[in-house]
């Protein structure tokens, strides 16, 4: 049922966003997430309009905001997420050294998080101060 | 069982680790989290000396590898981690402005690995020559 | 060592839970999932006793139960439970409207889900009353 | 860091989306989640209009999207996001017996999501033809 | 809604669940798990018929079973979960160098699971001829 | 850019990794999982160095860690730990009825989670005497 939908067969509210899409990225085609999104135009408009709002440069740089994308994905094990933001983190500038040191610091990340459930760590009273 | 050990009940093995991780740290005492895995001598002097490794600037700066490790403890929902972590980047610089972006991003990556797994996605082939 | 077990080389246990599978589905053959936990009798069969139970019609249609099931498997990130819950759902009446507005929720849901935790937000006191 | 913003204090473009939040739920006053995202005014807009797209009656009705939307919190374990979407689920017409029948399909689809990752069950090729 | 029921106020039907729990388990009282599954009384019966096959001994030791429990639940962050396996893995013998090596296991297959999944690395050949 | 890295084509300090891992467990060669992360020298060393003593017997027996291993995998649905970790498991004597109780453990464990979670279930007091 959720078939990929092409420039060629989509609708003109589709064909707006993926022209938006491909404006916005300098790319001669959409990725397949949108194609496939297509299938919701509701769903695909709305998507678009807050991932292009959120990936934006602003406090945070574009290659930072990828690379935590990409380290969500990879706690999430999301296959095509991982692919997708793994190729956006490197055109964004992420060279072979960040990568490594990202993936360091996500596996660590999910390894004390269990040990601090595991061993029920009461909150420290300091950190309410910070955070 | 897990209790706490503070300093003036732990084993030497122990206080030298306590004692890295507060010279480390500039800190007066070391977070519940090291307390609590000082039940485990071992896990607590190897996890120590990972996250002193991962956590040091390299080719990521330390701002930037707390705001990822504040991301993967909120897509995990580990409370503690969420608290300790959030305080970790807001002294290592994260202002309200990077924390709200970060949190964007982490919200973001959330809702479309799952579009992205639900609509059965194949992987692009153009990630397989970036990524 | 867990290969699937056909019909033909059941044993006779195996054989009376994929009879009942094939007459309470009206199917000719049984879905690769019970063929594989067909290797563990005792589990097949409480497995599927639990899921002929709780998938009935009750309180909830068939439909609703079939499209909550696909929302788990998605926000999982299971390929075979979302192929195989994707196909029940639409047996069960799911168009492409539908689908399309469960994957919206089931985004939107694991976006806020994150907010809540990373903002910290503390429960409401108006909904206890109610939840 | 993140404290809640109640009205009062709030900036104009925050109060328009409170205002907006009040009228469409027929409210006295948001919830703690909308007054924590008030930190960042840009999320607090973007997620209140996908959430109230979202959530508006279409292909399936409200009841049956809030209950979908508590099934994902509580396979999250997100307890802010379970308080939340149950009382809004109960709101909407959800009684104890869906309820009941709601938590059974998400522990079911919970297991058996592990089951098939676990037994390495590869996907039917009859499925391909229904989803 | 989820209110506890107590012995007291419990129907026949669940009475006779509690009695088996309490002869089962040897104690005066069931936990308050099973006081709020009492709201459905189906799931209730199913849940316990299942746990009590599962949770006897067999092929695997009770104390085995437990402190797998306890793992699963330390990953999943169910703080309820935790809290109860625990206790039970500590009954059935768990001592505290045993659950350090647990929470070592845990901690370290969450850690390279996600490098695996973000390194994407294919299984080997040599595993398909093992498992 | 993440690509495995053989023997060969190793620098002296990745094929110390390597020659220690292949001494240890008496092997050929590594894992493809070793030769990716070889592209980090650093997380190479550390998780290898980690995952020999964590793995090592102690108050637990290789078997019942590479269990737990496995049941840590398979609740986060890693593909790659699932085959790697099964193969190691059944190597150190998990037989299929193991391996059935196992699953039956993780799936039960899965779906009570849920439960636990949905139905806002509080600690029994008498587990803080006991965990």
């Amino acid at each position: 049922m959720p078939k990929p939908i092409n420039y060629a067969d989509a609708s003109p509210a589709v064909r707006a966003v993926f022209d938006d899409i491909k404006a916005t990225r300098k790319v001669d085609d959409v990725n397949n997430f949108w194609k496939h999104l297509a299938n919701d135009p509701a769903t695909l408009a709305r998507t678009w309009e807050s991932v292009k709002e959120i990936m934006a440069p602003g406090a945070l740089d574009v290659r930072t905001k990828e690379m935590i994308y990409l380290a969500i994905s990879v706690s999430n094990g999301c296959g095509y997420c991982i692919a997708s933001h793994g190729a956006a983190a490197r055109k964004a500038g992420m060279d072979e050294a960040m990568f490594g040191e990202l993936m360091a610091v996500v596996g660590m990340a999910n390894e004390t998080n269990r040990l601090a459930d595991g061993y029920r760590v009461p909150v420290d009273e300091r950190f309410e101060n910070l955070f």
